[in-house]
């Protein structure tokens, strides 16, 4: 393998016919794409004299249907501001939906949506930096062929939802009206100890019956009754909040998540790893949260924030467990998270973060301004992927595998190999 | 190649011999450690089809000696805030200082500094994720044994430089005193034009004579100089801010930058990335600083805020450039940078940013919180690797090889292979 | 005059009939208000011993008319964001109009006018305080009752106007359609040096000639046909920005000010002013502000830029000027302004203030919290009132004149007797 | 009493011999300074047809000495931060003290104190506006005659208390020492029903027994000592936090207040009093505050956060109360308060407060800027001086009494004539 590699198989498997890639590790037959890829690992051993890195190589083959298959998206909450904000979304799309704002016509668009408006780097081409979109890389399903439905506590219908969650400019409510007053969410499981009292007023959807077997027969029969009806091949479902996640474990189900990951949780887990990363300290973060919907009013109830807390902090245990020159007894940072629940703001949440570093006579700027080379060389501005870089390097020095090439396994499962 | 790699030469190379490196791929004889990498990289074609897509891989070895070599430092602007605070960071380190401050004792450490505070992920080791820090997977020239002289245009010593820097405690600069005030930047080339002219009363220590050669041979004699006298076997000199650029490349000198990259410019870096990667399209962003240190009053004239008004901007043309999605004109987002001179602050600089972001019926959360995935898998909650390892899933799927593998080049010129 | 006066006039002089005041100073026919005032004022003179302060008393006679005249309102830019605005405002509130906003319904309203919203506070009945409407005190002319009218360098309709503002809802701009599209403002006088010339583009309705009497002729007859139109007795003319100050003063017309002093000025002489009053210093005080209206283009030229610079400066001055404790050399704190053009954030307009005292060891709580008093004395919370109640107690003891009684004179020009 | 006021008695009573009153309503006999005022005051009647208002006159005469006794202060938590610090001020004025700063020499001074540093504002002398400070129109105990002593539950010496409150600078509290150290706070009453219960390890300097009466008589029995051993003509006590108040008001004792009002509670009482006052409505105001010094511990406890936090709202409830135009229902609008302890942050505390006002179709800029007056007018540009201005037009207009003739009531209690 010494010099560059030389096979060509290359078949075009764009959407658009663009890229086509032409590589002995990768075929097309135009249903499906087939991809061969060394993973890298290091495997640990403690010894007298150290610890030993041993780093191991797997090699996997993926295979990409070219057509995405008719995929389900069953939501718990439909009828909360999350919810109808994504089927309105949606529609909003689908419909090439234009409104009016006091700052001009607006039209929809999936800006914001990693997977429709986010461009990968492949290199120079000898002019220029090449980027590609995710989807014309290889196909990825677009959430306006999504099939969605989903369960509420509450029966109001989407329409109705949608103008209580006050997301939507007036005249796109309006527009959206006739895709989203026919759908009214399905009967939801109520459990009072997984949602605040203070939701109690607004269960008026629920599932009767009180015991655990029979709900889950009804959810189980929803899903069915869902899949056969929109005969769908594949299928996802997105469990949020309330779901009793042992159990989905158990029986092999794909759990997402426990919530959507915005605004503020996300640019705190960017902003840690950017200050961490530069050797800088966190010694105290504070952040402050207060918004106005439903969500604030859950979490204003001491069982819901302690939750919410729990996952908001986890960030923070990372970071101290990954530096132990920053943080050399294990003792965290103080960390202090205040969610409030003020009508008056509504749906526009207000997310204030105070991050204090200490900076004792440190060396800050290691990564130079404006660095000089030939031209098509990749430099990077960008500090995370300088610092990625720069981790790349070290570790390649040194012979072992380092974070970029396994983070990987957290999208894949390739820890048990095929 | 299937299965994981046997291959033994295990020798311990880390200066604390905690890291045994177990590979076939790392040699490592006591004084120099080898090892073999395989570089991947795309090659482009515009064909009739489409852009046509190489992936080729480079072998390359590299060869990294254990002792670190003295090393020396000369920086132009010696008696600058930059300079004179680098030089006694390095003698507070050495020295193992501490001194009183309002808030308690403090003493010097190198956090801020990435080679000394930052840690790279190797994995886990069925217990526990092992994070090492950067200089002990391989060895890294310290701060501390750089030997560091430059030039000035001022005759201050560095004692003098420090109190007017404004950036130690006073305890810190009498205990510095010994060592800093015996320092005298040595004269330095004065060419105005290159400077703004509201330093020139600080010019009292300028090399004579009006011809740019001789000015270039006097500097040549410094560094013979400083090299002799110090028996350096490596030399790397680090020509800032007034140093013209296209000579340096002329004669094969590493540049390493024009200006140390800090607080604004990082963070803006690391944001700009952090919001096009999650699909957000920043529409205005307007930079507000103030200053009052020497820096603040050299930016004041318009041609030395011009120059930097331009490195600041460069971030955001690379962000246009990378995404035709966000930016399919091409045209740039308003971008308003503005630095103003205020004595009274000092050396604390000021830096207010703000980004406005258009986001139109997005699905900002496609990475949810907390999933739940079998102990040991890498899971990182920070968004730039999350996106790192998404942007690596799909180009392998896809089987292109991406971002990640090839940033390396940057600090390597692998470009041209051996 | 020991003891309390006790003659009755009592006469109901509020349109609500609410409040009725007897005092031997006031008088009310049915048609007037005429109430005496003594007015207090010092006279200084100096003298080899020091300063001798002399205060004077004036008695006058004030005559308020309680049916306001029929008042016309001439704005110079009535097609700009202000004008346009002030316009539409009215209607919507002479109209009762409501519109949908995504917060839901909106009403008209007056609030954030002083003379529409405030309230004044008359003292403590045995039970509660007693607050009452500026305009119900004392009649005053509502903004309903303007007839408005005004020139404009672009010939625009009010209509296409309003919508270039971007300031109203969509919903409102449709309500208020019939009543502005009808509104065209009448040709202006256009002197280049009085608008940045970046305005040029869209001056199509000046009047024509150059020379300068014939303008000051041709606006005088739009003034005199405007008041016979109307039949107005009184005439309020707002000449705002571009007018010739000195002519206006010489022919003894109101001027009220070249400016609508809005949000940043207005809070920043508010806030200096508490600053200053505590004992505080401001050492520095920086202004960021970024605006995309065409205001905003309008000041990006240096000349109008230097112009707004000027007026938001005096604010500082005045400070230094009036406490010669904290400012003794009477040199001014750095003082920064900056308004940049950022066409991205519309009318939505930014500011951001930095102010930094310097407190060297100060004792800043005077005024302590929660004093104990007997039930009804007026205890304010309000630092501004403590503060000018305080000064009062200090300047009555020592049988001087100050500041909370001479300001009146402001809006009366009382200086002169009658 | 038309025309102005003649008569002349004309003696300075200034300390620095600077003012001389001429006025036939003031006498000084170089001991005592004696002014007569007019003090006025409405009184209400509810009759059918309306309110009525019916202005009082009173006639007051105030002596004030020219040599201020020997004063006493007695503080209530003398080793806490606030105790130390007010202490530590003082010693560092009386003895002219300076230090070293990062930033250059410091000196102490009495900035940020109202009786210290703050101007009067007496009029236009043909030329310039007369501004003197407060304590040179009448003589104003100085902080520096002050003499201090007080209770603590914790018996370290001041020196220990200052270091601990990690608010001055080392090398002042080096010069400092010799002055501190001698000083140990007396023993203090301790209930811990008045402090959070995590104060109780600070607690080894307490009054023995459980009788509130004996407690009661050792306290008086520690006042007694402290005035005959200093020879204290006047008292003032400081009862702040743990008195019960009640019990005081029944001795005739002058309570000053429960807490010192510094920073945050200051300027929200300024800004609420701002915007109202403008006639902008305050729909939500949301307060962050976190700080890391034994204050912070203490209202870290829920009882000693709920009394803070009843403090802090008064503010809003005057507010509400006093306008019935902007909250016409009674209605206060939504005010959350949040004060967390963060053990880094130390004595730096942080405070953060948004205030969100509803503003529909409004007139924001009754004031214009600018306006043209003759020479010597008393323009002011704060707005609050305006306000208070505009307020005493209307009223004097309607003659009424408004709130600024009546506010000095609070200071001095004219409520009941002499």
């Amino acid at each position: 393998m010494n010099g560059h590699v030389n096979g060509t198989n290359g078949l075009s498997h764009s959407k658009s016919s663009r890229l086509i890639v032409d590589s002995p590790y990768v075929k097309c037959d135009g249903t499906i794409i087939e991809s061969k890829f060394s993973y890298r690992k290091n495997q640990f051993e403690k010894t007298a004299e150290g610890l030993k890195v041993i780093p191991k190589e797997y090699e996997y083959t993926f295979r990409t249907q070219l057509r995405t298959k008719r995929t389900g998206l069953l939501l718990v909450g439909l009828g909360g501001n999350n919810g109808s904000t994504a089927v309105g979304s949606i529609f909003a799309n689908k419909k090439n939906m234009s409104w009016r704002t006091k700052d001009g016509v607006q039209s929809a668009n999936y800006f914001g949506s990693v997977t429709q408006a986010s461009t990968i780097h492949l290199g120079w081409d000898g002019r220029q930096q090449i980027h590609v979109p995710f989807n014309e890389i290889i196909p990825i399903l677009s959430p306006n062929d999504l099939i969605i439905d989903g369960w509420d506590i509450n029966n109001q219908n989407l329409y109705e939802a949608m103008i209580r969650a006050k997301v939507f400019e007036p005249e796109l409510q309006e527009k959206l009206r006739p895709y989203m007053e026919p759908i009214v969410p399905m009967p939801s499981i109520y459990y009072p100890d997984f949602i605040a009292s203070n939701q109690g007023d607004r269960a008026n959807n629920v599932i009767s019956g009180n015991k655990k077997e029979e709900h889950l027969e009804h959810i189980r029969r929803d899903i069915r009754q869902f899949k056969m009806k929109h005969d769908l091949g594949e299928f996802l479902h997105n469990y949020i909040s309330v779901t009793p996640l042992i159990l989905l474990v158990q029986h092999n189900v794909f759990v997402g998540g426990d919530d959507f990951k915005s605004g503020q949780t996300k640019i705190k887990s960017a902003l840690v790893d950017f200050l961490v990363s530069s050797g800088l300290k966190p010694e105290s973060i504070v952040s402050y949260n207060h918004l106005g919907n439903n969500d604030g009013k859950n979490l204003s109830e001491a069982k819901q924030f302690r939750s919410k807390e729990i996952s908001k902090s986890s960030v923070v245990d990372d970071m101290v467990q990954a530096n132990k020159i920053l943080y050399p007894t294990g003792r965290n940072p103080d960390h202090c998270i205040v969610i409030k629940y003020v009508p008056f703001v509504g749906d526009s949440k207000r997310a204030m973060d105070e991050y204090i570093c200490r900076l004792v006579l440190s060396m800050v700027s290691l990564l130079l301004k404006a660095p000089v080379v030939p031209a098509g060389t990749p430099v990077s501005n960008a500090f995370m992927r300088q610092f990625a870089s720069l981790a790349k390097l070290i570790s390649t020095l040194a012979g072992v595998v380092s974070d970029a090439d396994m983070q990987i396994e957290f999208f894949t499962n390739l820890a048990t190999p095929l």
